[in-house]
């Protein structure tokens, strides 16, 4: 009988030895990050997104609330401006046309910061009025462009080589404002790595090295 | 003696029965459907794709090879014919620009063949020359554009309600041949569901009863 009861209660303890491994090893997968899926559509909701940037370049906008009649909230500009605002480390962008002033400082705002901006634009667009790659390159900014026939027509980041926002949308106000366009925020892998791939092969072709002199009607 | 026996042997067909039932669930895991996850970019490799486009309209294509002397093979545009031609009960299409005689007669094909196929685009660029939009509703598909002064920006499709692509790319030679973009296929309900409602949304907002009549130019 003492031999049963050391076998029960061996087999008790072994019992509850696997159900605690068991429940942490839930407790683990159901705490694991889940990745960022998002959707953003546009035409975005007016909103007022000074207190926002004012915030992310830490200039105390809490104590100097913007006076603008706009409303206040979130809307689909100011996602995508979070979105782009956390990074840390690296951005990578790959844009047919750049205009919209809040995106171009929020950029401009990460590069202070100490992160490492690189922009891919289409040489066409670049120089159209109220484009923000001139100021960008101003900033210090590392921007190169395309010298093909086609349009470099891609319209996506990479934040922090692990967040990719892409879509329909240029960073323009008429598209902001006006448009019926989409964004997609991504972390899963399998459309990450394809992207980071494609802007450095981008960023390779397009070196400075390799600018022939062209007129712009050649293109 | 026999108590403690029979104890053991309980123990262990209970030990068992779990295992077996551990193997089991984790082989259905294994075994479940993974979605689709895929990235196309774009210039797509030129690449004839009239095998595939008769094949799909059942023509016999394999007993008369097309004669042209553009190379076989898998190419961008090719993997986006047969995610398109995979629809079996309807296609929502959402489209800014749409001139690829490849990619209209693959649309005309899935109508003809009873897929409910619904198409939304822009009105300013569904009349320009090339435009698929003319021989789409020939053929009496239902097409509705916007009345608005943003563009209808979009590039998306959704196959059979559960498989979205999406990008930069307009399906239009251009873009498909020389220009930088991409496409995502994607059959993450996350991402489905926002593009679905959006579309029915817009269909409704673009049913011809509230179609105004307006010149070109007020756009």
């Amino acid at each position: 009988m003492w031999a049963a009861g050391a076998q029960r209660r061996a087999g008790l303890a072994l019992a509850a030895a696997a159900a605690a491994a068991l429940a942490l090893a839930l407790a683990a997968w159901r705490r694991r990050r889940q990745p960022v899926r998002e959707v953003l559509f546009f035409p975005s909701r007016l909103s007022c997104t000074e207190e926002l940037l004012a915030e992310a370049a830490g200039t105390g906008a809490a104590a100097r609330p913007c006076p603008c009649p706009l409303p206040r909230g979130d809307c689909s500009l100011s996602r995508l401006l979070r979105r782009l605002l956390s990074a840390r480390r690296s951005l990578e962008i790959c844009l047919f046309a750049f205009s919209s002033p809040q995106l171009g400082r929020a950029v401009q705002l990460l590069h202070r910061r100490g992160v490492r901006v690189r922009v891919v634009t289409d040489a066409q667009y670049m120089g159209l009025r109220g484009s923000q790659i001139g100021l960008l390159r101003h900033a210090g900014i590392q921007v190169r462009h395309d010298q093909e026939n086609g349009y470099m027509h891609h319209k996506f980041a990479i934040v922090d080589r692990r967040m990719l926002i892409t879509g329909s949308l240029n960073w323009t106000t008429q598209a902001i404002q006006t448009n019926r366009e989409n964004v997609l925020v991504v972390e899963d892998a399998e459309y990450v790595k394809p992207f980071l791939d494609e802007f450095e092969r981008i960023w390779e072709e397009y070196n400075p090295i390799h600018y022939r002199f062209f007129s712009k009607d050649n293109k």
